[in-house]
């Protein structure tokens, strides 16, 4: 019988997160301090984040080592199992081989936890107690809480208005680990009060919600702030699934022709693509696919320019494709793609040309992850659904070009908790939102007060 | 760093079920047809069972072959992982030794695909193409339509009406999977016609849906019917569970002085703890135990004899630990265990003092369902809450008497479509249901009529 699973024990998650930045043919643009357009410093950095994780956000070393604290709390859920998906060959038809990563079997039952982890942890050694953060989906909020918990510390969750209110049990998951949750945006934070004012219905966006996770960070001394996407350091830690994967496929004989992810802020994807880029910066011949919702373009109609990470300026600038941060994408279901910008390493490898982004609808997405749901029984969320709709146009490709490819993709996260949307899809009631040409362009005007790229 | 989990390749799926009526020192009373009070044959089922299921259901052979193609759907998600609970053994300061099979990693979310799997399967092979059956919590439904889904055949689902209204998401999976589900008493049947007819407000019960389901598939020639629990080939397909197990534990170097797991119907018990009985009988110092709620106290509180399976009286008569066919349990969180029977194999091994039970409220429950969550991630589903519990109960025991024991339990399935009742918990809205006791009373006395015990 052909196999399903491949499994690895405990000994084999990785010791050391990969940093692509050691194989870079250029490095990203830096980080500008926006009062003075001049590169930012560790030093402030210091106010939201500790020491470790500022040292790996600036690191050029190609390996990290996982601490075993943190070794030992992963070992809770990996590694994650790699899948063949011989239901969906046979759904699709095809002789190309599908692999898929399945990070829905972590606590929170996504990839964020790979993070939130290493990051309770390192503020915790520097004697941190509590930590504000954003959540899109609710995915980051509940890994981020769960983490917390873990470590004996306190955490507060912004979480998008629009999700808030869609997604109840998301923040019942976070209450059950011990978080605390409000809505944003909120009357807690000045950023959240001015845009109560301006738009008392705001649906929120995630750029709202770091706004005011940042602010409550850097105006209390006992409480760091952390991101579950994004940054460099995030990214790093998301390595664990590529490398792992990289040792699955091995027993299964296979190497992939294309990697597959979904991207929102970037940290799922790179996850698994980066320690394949490794193998595509030493020639190897593999494409790799970024996919991500036609109502939040980023990658394929942003601008790829100096930007601030959140919606009220108060980070430093970022260099990456971006809708401008005052952008409030439509209400798509994929509650974690829906992010005015992109991960900078992304943005830069997107800008090199060694990934390629591709966007699409979300009723386009739910089709394919229903035929994935009736092939492989695991209901997937939204989000990595962009991924299965690309996997099935390399399918079609391949099909084409009459070749058999090797597709590897990661499906970052289960739909338990998305299931308002799979009912809103079979019911004829999901729409595709059409985004208007003059709103991307009125976000994008906004970039030009701000530092041109180099 | 100690271990934390235990994972087994594909080719350690097992090969055969384990039929523990083989080591009975008595067989169980057999089935009685409630018209003649004599045994009922193959025949009697045949309107509703294919052979092969009818075959196992009376099956002496002590193992019995699991098909190829069901093994295959098995290796989708089987081996599950064995939990070390280091988190929950420090949360408790216990220096016992915790085990959990985990059986929420699969599509549905429990241990329930390891028999909607071979059930569809032996029904396709005989030529059937659609399936009916009832769903308390929504496990069982959403785990036989992800089964039909997988062998191309249709599935008609009788809800419990209070689960219907309180866990939609449960009828969008098997809507997911293709599966049509209504909520019980329905108007499309003489039976739950006849309920409404009593009672328009009626919450439903397991008992009800099971004579709708029954009804329908018994006057259709192309449909018939599949039970989630309770009788012998059920059981029987859960034991992969149980086997695994032992693996695992060998693997950790470990026997089980404890094992535990919740019981409704019967079948997540006897899936881990069947496999031990064998171990039991051959003389092996182990005790058994099971947790069941106290609001449903079927083993704890209930009579022992002949009692009709469902509540129109439909079925043969089974011989079990009841509390009466009319009993309409109250409408605690744990749906799937508000079951007014007991599988009759669990009945007898009760009565022949081999299996211990116990009964918990659903706030004790919940509490440690909490406290579990945030020691080890895995948020449960309410039921497998009982088992939890009476695992704490162990500990504490031990702790008395000063000894270390090895503890095995059964979490069967995760708690995500479960968090409006950790919400209705964490808010103190979570009341414990006094029974009164001349309701079971009036249940017991509908045994009257009924054949006794011989």
């Amino acid at each position: 019988m052909a196999q399903h699973r491949y499994v690895l024990p405990e000994s084999a998650i990785p010791t050391q997160w990969y940093n692509v930045m050691a194989d870079l043919p250029s490095p990203p643009p830096p980080p500008l301090d926006p009062g003075t357009g001049q590169p930012v410093g560790p030093d402030a950095l210091t106010p939201i984040f500790p020491m470790a994780l500022i040292g790996q956000e600036v690191s050029g070393d190609r390996w990290i080592p996982v601490p075993d604290p943190v070794r030992e709390v992963y070992a809770m859920w990996r590694p994650t199992p790699l899948h063949r998906a011989l239901g969906l060959e046979r759904a699709l038809g095809t002789s190309c081989r599908i692999f898929y990563k399945y990070e829905g079997v972590s606590p929170a039952g996504s990839h964020k936890p790979n993070t939130s982890v290493p990051q309770a942890y390192y503020n915790r050694e520097e004697g941190v107690r509590r930590l504000t953060t954003e959540t899109g989906a609710g995915q980051w909020g509940s890994s981020l809480s769960f983490a917390c918990q873990i470590f004996g510390m306190e955490c507060k969750v912004y979480m998008v208005r629009v999700s808030y209110d869609s997604k109840p049990y998301r923040r019942v998951m976070m209450e059950t680990w011990g978080g605390t949750c409000v809505a944003s945006p909120s009357t807690e934070t000045a950023a959240g009060r001015a845009i109560l004012e301006a738009n008392p219905d705001s649906p929120g966006s995630l750029g709202i919600a770091i706004s005011e996770a940042v602010e409550e960070a850097a105006s209390r001394e006992d409480t760091n702030y952390s991101l579950g996407s994004v940054l460099n350091h995030v990214l790093l830690h998301q390595t664990v699934v590529g490398q792992e994967a990289k040792q699955q496929l091995e027993m299964a004989g296979a190497f992939p022709d294309v990697v597959v992810g979904c991207v929102g802020g970037g940290s799922n994807f790179a996850g698994l693509a980066f320690p394949f880029l490794a193998d595509k910066a030493a020639g190897r011949d593999i494409r790799i696919v970024a996919a991500e919702p036609a109502a939040c373009p980023t990658l394929t109609r942003g601008h790829y320019g100096y930007d601030f990470g959140d919606t009220a300026g108060m980070t430093p600038l970022l260099a990456m494709h971006t809708l401008g941060h005052g952008f409030v994408p439509p209400a798509i279901h994929s509650g974690g793609l829906r992010y005015h910008g992109m991960a900078p390493l992304v943005s830069h490898l997107v800008h090199l040309g060694l990934v390629e982004p591709r966007a699409y609808t979300q009723t386009e997405c739910f089709r394919e992850a229903v035929r994935f749901a009736g092939a492989e029984g695991i209901i997937p969320a939204p989000e990595p659904s962009h991924a299965i709709r690309a996997v099935v146009d390399e399918v079609e490709r391949a099909k084409e070009e009459g070749v058999e490819r090797t597709i590897l993709f990661n499906l970052c996260g289960h739909g338990h908790l998305d299931l308002a949307a799979y009912h809103a899809y079979l019911t004829g009631e999901m729409t595709d939102l059409e985004l208007d040409q003059s709103e991307l362009d009125r976000a994008a005007a906004e970039l030009a007060d701000l530092p041109a790229l180099a």
